[in-house]
């Protein structure tokens, strides 16, 4: 056993449903916010879930990991690290000079954006494995993988750690290998 | 040679020196904004620069890394995994559900806060390494250290890439071990 309680032969779904925090009616009634830090902290907990990730993701041959700004910035250097490729860090707008490419995507109510840089980074023809936290509605993906094709290269898969199935993001990304840790509690 | 031109036997300045975007005038005429986001895209200088890292504060043997949200994220969780510690992500004000710990920090103008979960984390005695892309003034280093302390953990250490010199951040550290990959330009 570890510290946190992990016992040896735990996979990466026990440890997420086993260290996440879940908070109950947050942000809105009805909605359990999973809060994947306790998770992460924990050596044991945040080996199990990066290397299940960079198991299923390796096949993809990615030549480096797209991170999505912020979250998607802890798993997806991880798995970086682990496969041996670059991370690309893919910011909310607004955060980069520039010149940047830009994309928006819809909210509930309004829209948001994701950025990277236009200069100084060459992704012709480059392999792109997308990784974030979440996977809900898959706007923030969606957004990511029109930046990377704008940019030259190819998403050549989609990774997370949880995923909120009732919103059916998977959909968007039918054409691509979708890997997810655990499908929640 | 990498793709990127970096030649065998590089190391991580050398790395940082050559595949940073050099943005001038940003945010502010006379500023030399210093965007990371090749150099960490660039399996070769990642590599380097994770090393470089892992390699000096091994010595202050963390219990697990504080990233700091959200750039430090990139090379703490990297760091974290070479190191086989967790990572701990501290986060903006407003981003993780309640209860939390929160440390404001003042800003040139105004104030701003971190975030760390207040429950569903066990820091008490814990050795923290705190992770961020850049030293300037220090101030969300230095919240980010009394929010660890507070939960009970110790810092046991501070790690960069870089560092803007004139702003001497580095004096309230003066008791921890300091590790800079790079001063700059």
């Amino acid at each position: 056993m570890t510290a946190a309680g992990i016992p040896a032969g735990a996979d990466a779904r026990w440890a997420l449903k086993t260290l996440t925090r879940f908070v109950p009616d947050y942000p809105a009634p009805g909605i359990v916010f999973q809060d994947l830090t306790p998770v992460l902290a924990d050596a044991h907990g945040f080996r199990l879930i990066v290397n299940d990730l960079a198991d299923a993701c390796g096949p993809c041959r990615p030549d480096l990991v797209g991170g999505l700004d912020a979250r998607g910035f802890l798993l997806g250097s991880a798995v970086a690290v682990e496969l041996g490729v670059g991370i690309l860090a893919v910011r909310k707008a607004g955060k980069l000079p520039p010149p940047v490419l830009h994309e928006e995507y819809a909210l509930e109510y309004g829209s948001a954006a994701l950025e990277i840089p236009a200069e100084g980074l060459d992704l012709q023809g480059k392999r792109v494995l997308l990784v974030d936290d979440v996977l809900a509605t898959g706007g923030t993906l969606a957004a990511s993988r029109r930046l990377i094709e704008r940019a030259g290269g190819v998403v050549c898969g989609v990774a997370v750690a949880l995923e909120v199935t009732e919103l059916d993001g998977r959909s968007r990304f039918s054409d691509l290998p979708l890997y997810v840790v655990s499908a929640g509690r």
